[in-house]
């Protein structure tokens, strides 16, 4: 049985199933086929199905082809390190804003894990905030098209809107949606409706309704769910969503659903170096390999299984290498210790680029704060 | 059966009862004495017990014989026009700021009624909100030493102080103190923590712990009573507070708890004209007086039911004129109309002088805003 709510992910997630639950619609070729029509291309994620299902991406499109340009929101709860798991949705909204050149409201909510943890303090979570808002930055949105939504130190602005949106959620619905106990602080009984203000904030300040594109990784949906069935009561627009699934831990699909911050040996760290990295994917990197070289020359390895090859389909950008990789370690030629090498080879670029950026968004936070 | 919320007044109130109830300290000789110790002589609202009972005076005096001055912090939930009633507690309030030479915090909760009042727009909540800053700007308090506190407008200073309070309520805790039912709205289940703010945002921004003494009318005691279970926990001090009974509706004390804003013929309103208050006095205040004047002049009138007596308990301030109104009254001497025509023309008298200040406090607001 596998858990998937805002807070918690756990278990073997069968996505097919996911999409019948939430009410979430998959994405299929004709959605395929419109979003490469303005894009030229398909993002790998797209192509390999990483990037799911989605809540009204037509109706996105259809404004966008009519010259009403949507705006994009996403979002990080500050609460420990990021990971490579969490670059996932930013990578593939970092192409859309490139691709459709639009804004992007991009949300670190520094109330909700710190009203979700318990023993996360608010020094604490202050800290998070200062180091992930980096982390944002290194991605390499424009920061012309850019701004972030700091909950608490914007809530001179959000928490007005907060309100209203809470007048329209009972916390029957949010025991529903959340599975709220008694027990449940009123912190966080509020938060939905601060998340739900981004998904509006750009249609209140310049006063007029623009429509709101969330890329987000599929735990977040019971949160735009209520938000959906709110907003129009406030005169906005249900905002759209694209949804991807998770990169599993390092311990594999079956046990790591989702890659995890607090688990040290299930996460690559943005700022992690070379050398731990190979440690890491080299020591706790769940292989779908044989027990002997012998034996795996014989049966070969099996990639559905195996993380190295999983994360490759994340960040081997190249359709033919990852295809030849697929076949070469299905049939025995290629070795678990080769296909984590070219795997620890990739994250170590893609990280060296990343740490490289994020060292200069030291001093860029200004540039994207309202 | 009278009832007491933050959200409903009604029937006739047992005030001993609800010292045991609330667990509220009654103001006994003592705490009197250390009060006129200070301030030289005592208000009549003391003097006559209609501020009544508290919770750590001792403390607050306590400290500022030590040299520790307090603040003081009160509010107003905009909702409807400002009535007599609601000047109770502000007309003590401005005596204490001039007495003890204190600040004053004057909460706005722009979001409370909006929350909890399923009929009232944003847009008259935010209408009443400004009007009702006139009223308390009119009430003279020293705009030096005086500074609003508009919870959604300041909230990029007070929503991150309500969220660490509310990290410390749990639902079942506000079903309790508030007896919210799950239909209730997210909004209005945070709000409490929103309140607990102006009790010790002070000592945040001057960075030291500094008393809170809270002057109110007793229906909102449960929030305070939750806020200081939780400022310990955060390292602040407890509130103290001091408590007052209500002004009577004019349909008199036993369906008229207290005065309501909603209720135009049992309240007063400070915009109202001369000639509205005496036709509204004449017409529905609640008489003690007999059915003839033969009958009165023999029996008496009973200024303990009389309304025109028991306002004149709030806002004749004579006390020697006072005693002689209720020996007249009471022998018969003295008429229903008479009675009435004395307070009328108090009444009068006292809106006369608040109109003029309201006016001028039209181009003062800015100089109360943080």
């Amino acid at each position: 049985m596998a858990t998937v709510t805002p807070w918690e992910v756990k278990g073997n997630i069968d996505y097919d199933k996911l999409i019948q639950e939430f009410g979430v619609s998959k994405i299929d070729e004709r959605v395929l086929k419109r979003i490469e029509k303005h894009t030229g291309e398909l993002h790998p994620f797209l192509k390999r199905k990483i990037f799911f299902a989605h809540r009204d991406i037509n109706f996105i499109l259809d404004e966008y082809e009519k010259g009403n340009k949507f705006y994009l929101y996403t979002g990080r709860a500050p609460s420990g390190k990021v990971h490579i798991g969490h670059m996932v949705p930013w990578m593939f909204t970092k192409w859309l804003q490139d691709k459709f050149d639009v804004e992007l409201y991009f949300q670190f909510p520094d109330e909700e894990k710190y009203l979700f943890k318990k023993d996360l303090s608010w020094e604490d979570s202050q800290a998070y905030l200062q180091d992930n808002m980096l982390d944002v930055i290194a991605m390499g949105f424009d920061p012309k098209k850019t701004k972030f939504l700091i909950d608490t130190r914007d809530a001179g602005l959000m928490y007005k809107e907060g309100v209203k949106v809470a007048k329209h959620i009972t916390f029957s619905t949010a025991k529903a949606a959340f599975g709220f106990k008694d027990e449940q602080n009123l912190g966080a009984i509020f938060y939905t409706a601060m998340q739900a203000v981004p998904a509006f904030l750009p249609s209140v300040m310049k006063n007029k309704k623009i429509p709101c594109l969330i890329p987000h990784a599929i735990d977040q949906d019971p949160h735009f769910r209520v938000t959906r069935d709110v907003l129009p009561k406030l005169g906005h627009y249900k905002p759209a969503s694209i949804q991807c699934r998770f990169l599993p831990g390092l311990a594999g699909m079956t046990t790591d659903g989702k890659m995890s911050s607090s688990a040290e040996h299930t996460a690559i760290y943005t700022t992690d170096d070379p050398k731990t990295v190979k440690n890491k994917v080299n020591k706790y990197a769940f292989s779908g390999g044989q027990a002997t070289i012998e034996e795996h020359r014989k049966k070969g390895g099996n990639p559905d299984v195996d993380v190295a090859y999983q994360w490759l389909m994340f960040f081997e950008e190249d359709d033919e290498r990852l295809k030849q990789i697929y076949q070469d370690y299905k049939s025995g030629k290629m070795l678990s210790g080769e296909i984590k090498a070219i795997l620890i080879e990739k994250i170590n670029k893609l990280l060296a680029e990343h740490q490289k950026r994020r060292e200069k968004a030291k001093s860029q936070i200004d540039k994207f704060l309202l």
